[in-house]
């Protein structure tokens, strides 16, 4: 049987092993967890609107009724090109590591954020991508409103209530936003002491507009939106500091200004998996500056046909593709269909992406979207995206819990999960 | 205005506060948790059944309406009885203390789980009482099973399959069923190299018969249920000793018999809050065994008209009460009561506590139930059971969500929230 290891259960692994159900191999997906994440909703679970689990599928449970798939939880360590193998290492208590054989290799190890080299600030400014970063930024977000309202000094009261967001792309914009709806919409009547609408929100973005991977005039739209929710955006603006006491930025040629600020979010760059640079080291060849592996238009390894690698960490043909779900999921299923033709002794055609668009959500009837050149806001672009997020997010009764939360939402602009928890 | 200070926004707090709505007082409530957490339904979380936002209701929210109800985020640290003043430790960046005057006082800080004296053994068998403890269980419980999958050792298996689970009151039954039913319902089908009906379940209890609180009858159902579903009861066993690689159990005149496990819950004995020996110490009584503080017929300390004292953390009139949500609801809003009728130059008649009936749930269809005399088991006990956990359930959104949990469970025999995550 051919043996097809599948590394990494996000959008891109997923589709390939489910695309490859009654071909005439057998998987093996592995993953540092045990379910499946949906990412472009985790920034819901930092601002108290969605559950953790709601946003999650259980990868076994995918996989329950495809016999050839065998999921495996650990974490790669190794790739061995010439032996054809993969080391996995387990949680298992003499922490005893996994040799996996394959024939083909599918790679899709995805993208963490990137401090640009100051892991430093990460401490103080974390990022939102796993659901534990996301239950922290909750927990940082309702506390700094909780402090503010006990705070007995009101001069001190101001840097609690300030809440900068770095990097202006969708997840910082998403985040702006929500952070201002809990401001405006959802605590007022909280408190006794402060008045959550005093908020400062301030987003901040090197680029000259917010949202710079949109059409300038969504750009436009997006800002526009922003400011009347109440979020400042200082675009053209870098992050030069970052620490407790809050961030320094500074616009060209300009002075360098502080901002005294308890809770800061990173939303900005992005560097590809450590098994991008594995597999680029392993085939000898360079990544670019954000650790992404190249690969041809087949998504194979230059000189390793055996092995796909797709997602945000691959560039493709030369192409850097946007590291959207859309697009993993179109290589994830691409991989899956070129394996099967192999098998039955055809050439896979090139890989080419379709680009269905995308969409980018600020608030309540607030969004907007680029849908083939069709340029969507307000209202439409927000429907669009709540529906375009329903359907694509795994599982019959997450959709349902999730419709359920979103209108409840809707309709008492409350947040069904809005709880500080820690790690104990 | 009349201020009162309310500790702990559990059953008993939460009534109390919710009580006091339209009197002229000025409610302080002090927890410090931001949300009232649903306490019968946490190891539904621990075994992968709910989401932790969908058992929990944030504490402004449900005071939003309420103004004369102030929620301070924060652990009261000390009670001084002469001063009629409460000192809060808050979560500010200088552990600012905070001070609260207050006329009337009622303290409900709940209890927790006691182990004997024996503390080292929490890190081997951790209890299910808060949402980050159980999100641990959860985790170990969900590891013990892919570990046993990738465990390369046939031999190694068996104590990876193997949970113990020390105590059968309700929540230590409710426990060892739903592992159970994990095992044999939700499991299988989705390892390739382990049968998790392989698992063996043990559930230690030192008295002769499961559910000790219930009448004989019930405990014999109950015992019959736990069978059929799987659960080896250890009746009359007493633990002795517990670590890394399981436990040692005794029946009484037997040698010590060890149990290889790498999964062990505790889910016994009970030690009320702290507040209790807090309040025994400034009020210079005695509190009993189990750390609680004996309060009058009318719930207030001795010598303090002014100190309400309830929930499990108290001991009434010479009485100990089950530790029951029903309880500290009762004894909540009789305190809410009290203090109106007072301030009408009333004097409050005793508490008395009107038994609803006792109610534990084993699995699918399984429950046991004790209503006034009334002894109920199966599927009517198992309706009554969910009826009545929903109907107590805080929040209309969250009775509609577990609601649905609960409905897709049933059909599907699945559990949405099996994810492992980890404290970051």
């Amino acid at each position: 049987m051919h043996r097809v290891v599948v590394v990494g259960g996000g959008f891109g692994g997923l589709q390939a092993a489910k695309h490859l159900k009654d071909a005439p191999v057998a998987v093996t997906l592995v993953d540092r967890r045990n379910f499946h994440l949906f990412q472009p909703l985790v920034y819901q679970v930092a601002t108290g609107s969605l559950s953790p689990a709601e946003i999650a599928a259980p990868l076994r449970a995918m996989f329950k009724g495809q016999d050839n798939v065998d999921v495996v939880l650990g974490e790669v360590r190794d790739v061995d090109l010439a032996a054809r193998e993969v080391t996995v290492a387990t949680d298992l208590e003499d922490h005893e590591q996994l040799r996996l054989p394959y024939d083909t290799l599918i790679a899709a190890g995805g993208s963490s954020y990137s401090y640009f080299g100051h892991e430093d600030w990460k401490r103080f400014a974390p990022e939102i991508k796993s659901l534990e970063s996301a239950l922290m930024v909750r927990r940082r977000i309702l506390l700094a409103f909780e402090d503010a309202d006990l705070e007995p000094h009101p001069e001190h009261r101001a840097p609690l209530l300030t809440f900068v967001i770095v990097g202006a792309g969708p997840t910082g914009v998403e985040m702006a936003g929500q952070i201002a709806e809990i401001a405006r919409d959802t605590l007022p009547g909280d408190y006794r002491r402060i008045d959550p609408t005093q908020g400062r929100i301030l987003l901040v973005e090197t680029a000259d507009r917010v949202l710079p991977g949109f059409p300038a005039s969504l750009s436009a739209k997006a800002e526009q939106a922003l400011r009347a929710l109440g979020v400042t955006p200082l675009t053209g603006h870098a992050v030069t500091a970052i620490d407790a006491d809050g961030v320094t930025v500074q616009a060209q040629g300009a002075q360098a200004e502080s901002i005294a600020a308890r809770t800061v979010i990173w939303a900005a760059g992005v560097t590809a998996s450590t098994l991008a640079g594995k597999l680029a080291a392993a085939a000898g060849v360079e990544t670019d500056r954000a650790g992404r592996v190249p690969v041809g238009a087949d998504l194979t390894l230059p000189g390793h046909p055996e092995v796909f690698a797709l997602g945000d960490m691959v560039v493709v043909d030369g192409k850097t593709l946007p590291g959207l779900a859309p697009v993993a999921m179109q290589e994830g299923r691409y991989a899956a269909r070129a394996v099967r033709e192999r098998l039955q002794g055809r050439t896979p055609r090139p890989f080419r992406y379709v680009d269905k668009g995308n969409l980018a959500t600020i608030g309540r009837r607030r969004a907007v979207g680029d849908l083939k050149g069709v340029h969507l806001s307000g209202l439409p672009a927000w429907l669009t995206w709540l529906t375009v997020h329903l359907f694509y997010l795994v599982g019959f009764q997450n959709r349902l819990l999730v419709f359920i939360r979103w209108v409840v939402s809707f309709v008492t602009r409350g947040r069904g999960a809005r709880l500080i928890t820690y790690e104990d």
